[in-house]
């Protein structure tokens, strides 16, 4: 019994598919293996934990410090923690791994080339930095710094949603931080 | 088996014993009863929480509404959630009692008159508000609204800590949120 706590962490570009993924993830843990999981992203962080913050390398960094220790405080309990968050900067995102432990903290990176992210563009934000409407926004008018030790790394323009999400599960499980779920299947 | 997370939410004015007796809550839950606990207090949440708000009304609740948040996602995963925080006003108290629901929330009214706070001025806070030099200091230049409806009230110029500990303690297994202690004396 007793599940281990641990953080997994999305970061990459706008439109990468972070958020997908990291619900996928979620609903898996939660739903299906019944594990205590909590999804910090988008609306939930914008809304209870970022307000007031903007775009700055420093107001980005406090952002990614406080879901930081949100995972921080759930992992040590027991807790299964999921972030996504753009999260571009090197040196906060390896802080967060040392705040919370590097044998409790998976790193995912969430890849996809940035044409492929404008030809997307969901939302229409690539339309709009891309004509100077919204300043600082990360891969065009500000930086992403690709993670130097990811742990997983999805290529979502290459990969389904189901293989990346099954390649995450595979390192947990490798990890030692997710037990295999019984196939079932006699023999197997 | 399997601890209940709850809420123990101090709320009183500056120096009236909410980081004291929060601390001995927390080590009781803690190390004698082996709990798991998280203290947000003073500088962890100054540090992970609230940094840069202020102490305007808007601030303030932000604030409060943050840490109620943290305190929700802990209880919720069957954690105990230990807050000390100023907390002056009754709407946003209110409203973190709704988050995380009336039957997994204690709120602990740490009171004492004025008069006896002046007096300890253990930080010399009230000494610096009175002359003017702090603005916004609650009970001298900003409003304290005392809880309509505390679970427990502690008036710490009457009682020892030990007895406002025994008091709060006694409440949270009569809510049957904590299991009381074998006391290990026959017949007793």
């Amino acid at each position: 019994m007793g599940q281990k706590g641990f953080t997994l962490w999305f970061t990459g570009m706008s439109g990468a598919g972070k958020t997908t993924l990291a619900q996928r993830i979620y609903e898996e843990l939660k739903h299906k293996r019944g594990l205590k999981v909590e999804l910090l992203d988008g609306d939930v962080v914008r809304t209870n934990l970022s307000k007031g913050l903007g775009f700055s390398k420093e107001d980005r960094d406090t952002n990614i410090r406080r879901i930081g220790f949100v995972c921080h405080l759930l992992t040590r309990n027991d807790v299964i923690a999921i972030a996504a968050a753009i999260s571009p900067y090197e040196d906060v995102r390896e802080e967060v791994r040392e705040m919370i432990g590097r044998d409790r903290f998976v790193l995912v990176h969430v890849n996809a080339p940035l044409e492929v992210l404008i030809q997307r563009d969901v939302k229409g934000l690539y339309k709009k930095a891309l004509a100077g409407e919204i300043k600082n926004f990360t891969g065009i008018s500000d930086p992403y710094e690709p993670p130097r030790h990811p742990d997983v790394v999805v290529n979502t323009h290459e990969e389904t949603i189901e293989e990346s999400v099954a390649k995450i599960m595979r390192h947990l499980e490798e990890r030692g931080l997710l037990t295999p779920v019984e196939t079932g299947v006699p023999g197997v």
